[in-house]
């Protein structure tokens, strides 16, 4: 199957690599970008363009990988009805291509790409959804080449999945930010804290993240909250952080009991 | 050495077991609760009271692993000034001990510690703090038997540590908490998030999290923020945590740049 890449951003990178490795074949890469299209190209040793007229018509598969709000117009450039064409967003809906093709799905890798850090896409959670059962089976036959995890989801399904994974990693993260910021503050490396952010991932296999939780909050240790907050003091958006979420935290334990 | 270990909670348990291994003898467990005092001393082996006033008096070492605010009662009630006195508390002072002992310290295990999971002692970061050189040299030299990764740290530092693990761990712990509940809401599995929940803390390894951030709130792509709001809006507690979190990772890219 030929396959037009449309898009050059970390997800495009990652899963055309991905493709590449099961043999499909990426006929060309499109994006906006003359550099980002190029960059990706020579990775792949594909064709590149920057033209939306250019966009090779011969494929079987259309994947745009693109920022969420410039997908929606881009499409709407593109008119080539009887291939698949699929986008890879957590929460762009499946009728975005409703009017401008026959065959069209999502396949969405529930996954943090960052350029320089390579990723096991064996692992990685695919979520898959077509307009028909055919495209369907065609689409999670596709998955299923290049990742052990694939699912088939219905529109709000993959959305609230989505929302699910903003708060499991990219607010995950934004945490691991903060602390390296505090850690900035004295004079200990941000290292230091690797055992312990590796355990707490580890551990939610075994527990449940509700049963894994500690700290002061969940203990209702008021005095050492008040210590926390009063070492935030200059930092007031987090001190706020700090508060909503631990209340957050004893709120949903003293539920649980 | 002779140990006695005052609490029986999770880093109590964690601890001795550590102690234990390393030919550290734990002489006796100490525990307002008689189930806990009793569970902890059956698994060490060792005996064990509820009563300040049937505490051996005899041991080297006294390591308090009380909730936080126990912690300077069960001080002022222990008379024994000649041993070594260590708690292992993130953000209490070094001087609670001042006027009661001699020699004391403290042992800061940098963990997220639970009953029902296992952890190897070895990688933990411990933060030692004492009085003097040489309580601090004794307790250096214990710690090194345990872990590989142990650190001189002032009382200060130790705090804002402490501060920074809340924030890496148990705030963590929380997003993921919140991510189960999403995902509760469809049909699909926790399970499905394992392997971001685990790319996400190990991509940390390679990238500082500020250059690791990912997700709506870094590209600033409202569209999605939008509809992701929406989708809280039965949760107005996480809705609003959302947004918090999104301005603050926003903002914080843009003063990167």
């Amino acid at each position: 199957m030929n396959i037009v890449m449309l898009g050059a951003g970390n997800v495009a990178t990652h899963l055309s690599k991905a493709l590449q490795k099961k043999r499909f074949s990426i006929v060309q890469v499109y994006s906006r970008t003359d550099a980002s299209a190029k960059a990706l190209a020579e990775l792949l040793n594909a064709p590149y363009t920057t033209k939306t007229d250019d966009i090779n018509s011969e494929a079987d598969i259309y994947i745009y990988t693109l920022k969420d709000n410039a997908l929606e117009e881009i499409i709407h450039k593109i008119n080539l009805p009887d291939a698949i064409h699929i986008h890879t967003a957590g929460s762009v809906n499946i009728d975005v291509f409703e009017g401008r093709a026959k065959h069209f799905g999502v396949i969405y890798p529930m996954q943090t790409f960052s350029k320089s850090k390579e990723v096991n896409f064996e692992n990685i959670a695919l979520m898959v959804e077509a307009n028909t059962v055919e495209t369907t089976d065609t689409l999670f036959g596709i998955a299923q080449q290049l990742s052990n995890r694939c699912y088939k989801t219905n529109s709000e399904q993959r959305k609230k999945i989505h929302l699910s994974a903003v708060f499991a990693c990219n607010f995950t993260n934004y945490m691991y930010t903060i602390a390296e910021e505090l850690l900035n503050e004295t004079n200990a490396p941000f290292d230091i804290l690797q055992p312990l952010i590796a355990e707490t991932a580890e551990k939610i296999k075994y527990l449940s993240p509700a049963k894994a939780q500690t700290g002061p909050a969940v203990r209702y240790d008021t005095v050492i909250i008040e210590k926390h907050l009063k070492m935030l003091e200059n930092r007031p958006e987090l001190q706020q952080l700090y508060k909503e979420i631990s209340k957050l935290i004893y709120n949903k334990s003293t539920t649980n009991i």
